[in-house]
């Protein structure tokens, strides 16, 4: 029986703030990072994953990371359900370490990074891509992943159960379609906040050039800017494309409205983080008075406690379900399954580093076997770092295709571990 | 002008699971640890503070501390309200840092950790507690500490400003009640979940001959178990003592509720903790079921957003405030007056390590310069490990005795650092 030999951790960071890439209004010079996991085992392959940061404090990061390692190493290769949900229960359930969250933030995250690395392990020894390994198991195995706990008030295991066996019947046509013509996706590039009113327009062209039907602009720093920025983008984009709108939490309720209502008129489709991740009730305010503009929250929204409660309070009519933010593989079963219950349409926050490449299997995976649907469902796509993965996420016609490669494809390239570890790789030390 | 001129990090772990110390539902064998950090000045004392956790993973919290010493080496020590609102912000606003959180979790308690460091280091420059110092402060100036992003759509700087004016009148006389007869306090120290009945009773009955006119047991691993003791406990102390119970998260809203009601014939005066301390909406559902049974939670609310949200929803009956889960004095100021703009009653969570000690000084400026009121408020009591403290909190006759040496109260004994660093310290390496 194979052994999980060893676990290491590679704190590795590249220099975009150089170039703005990723500058927002609350992110002005981020430096995508990875704390990034390697689980060695001593019979076949390892399991790859990582926790994105944008610069300082991807040490801290690894560090909650290796604080793992003695839940981890010397276990068998979690190879079934039961040992993938058991693994996930051991890491949330240390009473001790569980101080440390609970369930949210720097310890969560190492969390998220250790079980996704357990997902593409199991998958690599499956030798099937991730997505087709979970769309494989049957609702029982798929129900016996999630930690229900604190979620009974709003989808039972029994609802969970129906939820999947509903989405029985289709599941070999909706798997044959994504292999045929991949997932819908959006695109982030035009509209980071540090672009030029002339790049914005080139990109936003290129975009819907390149078969995007959905673009995104960084907004928050100033209304006449965004206002600007928004005007410019419908000019040269036109009315049929949806433009959604980004703020990562600069505001504050009513000067999130005010704002919105300012933008309005260039008919945004989604306003996205209006306001504080941590605030259920402020997003529920802020979406009762920007309708029909949607709003959407996620890629900082901790674990399936805060998201339970946006979909009871009607506080979001977009989860944008993150695959790095929340404990792994397991979580985020939890989280499609309640906006399945609740109906509300999934749209993952990707970009960073790897989260492209992570989070398309969970789409995948919801289209084949748990919501059923991709209608109004689309999949970020920012066009940064993918040359450092060897399982690259590839967007063509406007659409992510079907990963094929065994695993959950979080591995980074040897060379680029190598250049980009942080501070003695040479990217760094050279700088 | 002096200047923080180092800062020291320690891992400081007591070994409380030998004795079973502090076990509740979800925390059975406890740690008692700080992470602690010393501010070192170039000039006169140093600055003291800590985050508290329960055992693994303290080093991942003394490595998040870590991180902040680019941001706080090399200032001016922070002698004025303006320094310490800037020090706060700072660390709370560092664009790279605030993606570990934002303001939660791990990172969080790391920067309350420092703020309380500098709060400490500032009252030990000015010669007096921090609750004084707080308290001598004009209500501009303790508005100036308060971050008021994602808060004004529930208090506004003119609503806080306003609470303050109202508290100005009486406050040389509450501070003179403070020094003649202290702060109310409770006691946590009969009700530990793996106590034998015959310590419970003995330590109750103890309690209120002490002077409490208040316990505190543990609940939530069997409702037969639960309802014994509490049945114990209330014949021992009579009808006329206040019985808090703490469920420690242990429940969904459904059982919750059930075990509440199986309780409510020995008249619990509130449930602390009944589920996850993200969960607003379910707090609220408890408390709608619950009723007359307050419910009480805090410790482990990870910063003002969702306290707003738990006062905004009525969730809550009784705030349970932490000197070192949130992100230090200028947080829990937030706090505090978001508390008196609601008219709810704070009760601090305290023990583990140092939380008495700190505590103490907010409660004490709460009621001479915030609510100006002291009813149906008091500070929990757990009367383990002030040894280690050289400024310890006293408790006589049920009531907080008000401190009055400079600073805050965090410094650990310098034979107490040397004995339980972790790993290496002597308590451990022996062990």
């Amino acid at each position: 029986m194979a052994r999980i030999a060893g676990m290491d951790v590679l704190d590795i960071r590249f220099p975009t703030s150089r170039e703005l890439d990723g500058s927002d209004a609350m992110n002005p010079d981020p430096d995508y990072s990875a704390a990034y996991v390697v689980l060695r085992t001593d019979d076949g392959p390892d399991g790859y994953g990582l926790a994105f940061t944008i610069g300082r404090g991807n040490d801290v990061q690894a560090a909650a990371i290796r604080a793992l390692e003695p839940l981890v190493v010397g276990r068998s290769t979690p190879d079934t359900p039961a040992a993938l949900a058991a693994l996930s229960a051991d890491l949330v359930g240390d009473s001790q370490l569980r101080w440390l969250g609970p369930e949210k933030g720097v310890a969560h995250m190492a969390i998220g990074a250790v079980v996704n690395a357990a997902w593409d392990l199991a998958s690599r020894r499956a030798n099937c891509p991730l997505w087709t390994l979970l769309a494989a198991m049957t609702p029982e195995d798929i129900v016996g992943l999630v930690d229900f706990r604190y979620l009974s008030d709003a989808l039972t295991e029994q609802e969970a159960l129906d939820i999947l066996r509903d989405a029985e019947p289709g599941r070999a046509e909706r798997a044959a379609r994504i292999r045929a013509s991949g997932y819908r996706a959006y695109s982030t590039s035009p509209g980071w906040l540090g672009y030029s009113d002339d790049k914005l327009v080139h990109l936003a062209t290129q975009a819907v050039a390149d078969g995007f039907d959905m673009i995104k602009l960084k907004v928050g720093a100033s209304v006449e800017d965004d206002v600007r920025r928004l005007r410019l983008a419908r000019a040269a984009v036109g009315p049929d494309v949806r433009i959604a709108v980004d703020a990562n939490q600069r505001w504050d309720v009513a000067p999130a409205i005010t704002w919105m209502r300012a933008l309005a008129p260039y008919d945004p489709y989604w306003i996205e983080e209006p306001t504080s991740p941590d605030d259920v009730l402020g997003h529920r305010a802020v979406a009762d008075a920007v309708r029909p503009i949607r709003v959407a929250t996620g890629e900082h929204v901790q674990n399936r406690v805060v998201f339970k409660q946006l979909l009871q309070a009607g506080a979001i009519d977009v989860l944008q379900l993150d695959a790095a933010r929340v404990g792994g593989v397991n979580e985020n079963v939890a989280i499609l399954l309640l906006a399945a219950k609740f109906g509300v349409p999934v749209c993952p926050h990707a970009g960073g580093v790897g989260l492209c490449e992570l989070v398309r299997h969970l789409s995948m995976f919801d289209f084949v076997a748990v919501s059923g649907t991709d209608a109004d469902r689309a999949i970020e796509w920012v066009d940064h770092l993918h040359e450092h993965f060897t399982d690259p996420a590839v967007v063509r016609g406007g659409r992510y295709l079907a990963p094929t490669r065994p695993g959950f494809s979080a591995r980074i390239r040897d060379e680029s571990l190598a250049r980009y570890t942080y501070p003695n790789g040479p990217e760094w030390r050279d700088a």
